[in-house]
C-alpha cells in the first residue's frame, strides 16, 4: 500500500477471536509509525500475555470509557465482548475524524457482534460509513497490484439482482478511480467492470440487468473520463486482472469478487474503504474463533 | 484426465469461431485413440487450409446429412453456420448413444446459435442431456485437481437463489462423487460445498438458504454415505480446494464457481457433463470470434 499516515489507530476487534493477537503481532516489528491501540487495556495485556511479549512502550492504549467488564473465553463472543468490539471501533473512527490519527486500521469483529450491541449493520464499513455520514462507500480490497472493489456489500444472493443500481455501479466505479488516483498514484486508472449473470448475460439470453444497468453506469463513468470497460464475465475478468489489463475490478457483488480475490491473496489481503473522509484498512480475514487465543494466527494481513 | 476411451467423436463446434481449428490443433499430434470428427466435410478442410496442415488419414469425417450449405466469415456467426454446429454436436451425442464412439468431445458453439437452430437450451450440456434423457446433469469443471461442479448452470443471477433446491445441490454432490470415483480414481472423495450468500449466509444473518436448503442436502449426501463438508464461504472454500483438503468443490452458481476455476485454469481447464450414460468434455473456452480463423487459438483446453 503506498498510503503514507503517520498516526494510526488500531482497533483490538472482536476479544474472543484472533483481533487482538495478530494486531500485536503485526505491529511487534513496525517502525516510522504512531500507534494508538484502541480498546481496553486488560484485552491488550491479556493478548500480550498469551503471546508471551510485553506491550512497546512507545504504543499508547486508548480505551473506550463506557467499555463494560469483558466475559471473554477463546472463541466464544459474550454481548460484553461483542460490545467492546464495537465501542472500539466507533472509538477509533471519531479519532480519525477528529485528526487526533491519521487513519484507522480495525482488526475483525463479527456482524453478529455488531447486532448484539445494537449496531445494526451487516459490517465494519457500514458502520464507518454511518459515522462519517457517507451513504455510499465502497468496500475494496488490495493484494498487491489486484484490486477488487465491490457495488454491493454484504447482501442475500436473493437481493442482490434487485439491489444493483445504474447509480451503485458508477459509485463503485468512480471511488475506485478516485482512489487509486489519490493513495495508489496510478495515472488515468483503467478499472474493468464485471457482469451480474454467467457470461455478461450473453446479449440478453441470460439477463437484462448488463444492458439495462451496467452498461449506461460505465458509458456514464467514461463520459466523466474514467477509462472504464465492460460489462465483462465474472469468469474471464479476474484473468485480466492478474495479468495487467486492469488497474482494478468493480465486482458487482461480495462473493463474484472475493471468491477469485481470496484464492490469490487470502493471507496477505487488505480491506480498504473507499469514499470516506477518512482512511480505514482492515485485514480481509474474520475472527477465526476456531484458532483464537492460541498464538497462532497468521499476522501477513493485518501487517499489510 | 483418467478417462480412457478408444473411440472419440470430435465436433467442429461453431464453423464461424475457433472450434475446427483448436480441434484439428490439438489432435494433431495425438496418439493411441481412433478419432471421428464430426461435422461438415468443407468445415474441417477450411479449417487445415487456414492452418496450412492436411487432415490426418487415420482420421475419419462423419458430416451430419442434413447439414445446409454453409455461408460463413470469421467471427460471424450466421444460422447455416449456427445449424451446422447444432447438428454436429446432436450427431455426436447419437454416435456416442449408439455405441459408436466411446466419448465426445465438443468444440465451443454458442447459446445464441443453439437459439437460432430452435433449440432453446443454454448451452451443449443441456442440449446433450435432454437427447440422453437425463433431468438433472451436473455441468463441471476439470484444472488438473482442481475440480469445480456446478448446482445450477446457466441461470440469470436473478433466479439463482429460487432455483437452489435440496434436490439440486444432492444431485450435484452425488453426480460429483460418483465420477471421481468412476473416471478419476478417487477413493472416499472429500466434497466441500459452498454457501449461496456471503459468509455462507452468517448464521442466517445473510440469508437462510444455507440453513433451510444446502444443509439438508449436505446432511443427505453424508447419510448416503459421501464425505460432503458445508456449506463453506465461497471466498475460503477454493483457496482450501487448491490446498488439496477437498478433492471437488460444488458450487452453486455459474460465476461461483467459475470465476475462481478459471482465474487459476483459464487456458487448460475442461467441461465435463457429469451424470450423462456417455462420456463428454469440451474445452471451458467459448468460440473467440475476436480471434477466429487466425489460426492463433490455444489448443491447451481442447487437448486436455
Amino acid at each position: 500500500m503506498a498510503l503514507n499516515p503517520v498516526k494510526i489507530a488500531v482497533t483490538c476487534g472482536e476479544p474472543a477471536g484472533i483481533g487482538p493477537e495478530v494486531a500485536l503481532k503485526a505491529l511487534g516489528g513496525l517502525s516510522g509509525l504512531e500507534i494508538a491501540l484502541v480498546g481496553p487495556e486488560e484485552v491488550w495485556e491479556s493478548a500480550a500475555k498469551r503471546l508471551g511479549v510485553g506491550i512497546r512502550p512507545d504504543f499508547e492504549i486508548v480505551s473506550p470509557e463506557d467499555s463494560p467488564k469483558i466475559d471473554c473465553q477463546p472463541g466464544k463472543m459474550t454481548p460484553s465482548s461483542a460490545l467492546c468490539a464495537t465501542l472500539s471501533a466507533e472509538l477509533a473512527t471519531r479519532m480519525a475524524l477528529s485528526g487526533e490519527v491519521d487513519a484507522v486500521v480495525t482488526a475483525p469483529l463479527t456482524k453478529e457482534g455488531l447486532h448484539l450491541s445494537g449496531r445494526h449493520f451487516p459490517g465494519h464499513t457500514e458502520l464507518l460509513a454511518d459515522m462519517c455520514g457517507v451513504k455510499n462507500p465502497t468496500m475494496a480490497f488490495f493484494g498487491g497490484s489486484f484490486i477488487v472493489s465491490l457495488a454491493t456489500t454484504h447482501l442475500p444472493l436473493r437481493e442482490v439482482a434487485g439491489s444493483i443500481t445504474s447509480e451503485a455501479v458508477l459509485t463503485a466505479i468512480s471511488n475506485t478511480c478516485e482512489a487509486l488516483k489519490k493513495h495508489m498514484a496510478v495515472q488515468g486508472p483503467r478499472i474493468g467492470v464485471c457482469g451480474l449473470n454467467p457470461h455478461a448475460g450473453e446479449n440478453g439470453l441470460l439477463g437484462d440487468e448488463e444492458q439495462k444497468i451496467i452498461s449506461p453506469a460505465i458509458a456514464e463513468a467514461i463520459k466523466s473520463g474514467i477509462d472504464a470497460v465492460g460489462p465483462l464475465p465474472a469468469d474471464a475478468i479476474f484473468v485480466k486482472l492478474n495479468r495487467g489489463d486492469f488497474d482494478a475490478v468493480v465486482a458487482l457483488y461480495h462473493d463474484q469478487g472475493l471468491g477469485p480475490f481470496k484464492l490469490l491473496h487470502f493471507n496477505d489481503g487488505v480491506n480498504v474503504t473507499l469514499g470516506l473522509p477518512i482512511i480505514r484498512t482492515s485485514p480481509d480475514h474474520g475472527t477465526a474463533f476456531e484458532i483464537a487465543h492460541r498464538g497462532i494466527a497468521d499476522p501477513g494481513s493485518m501487517a499489510e
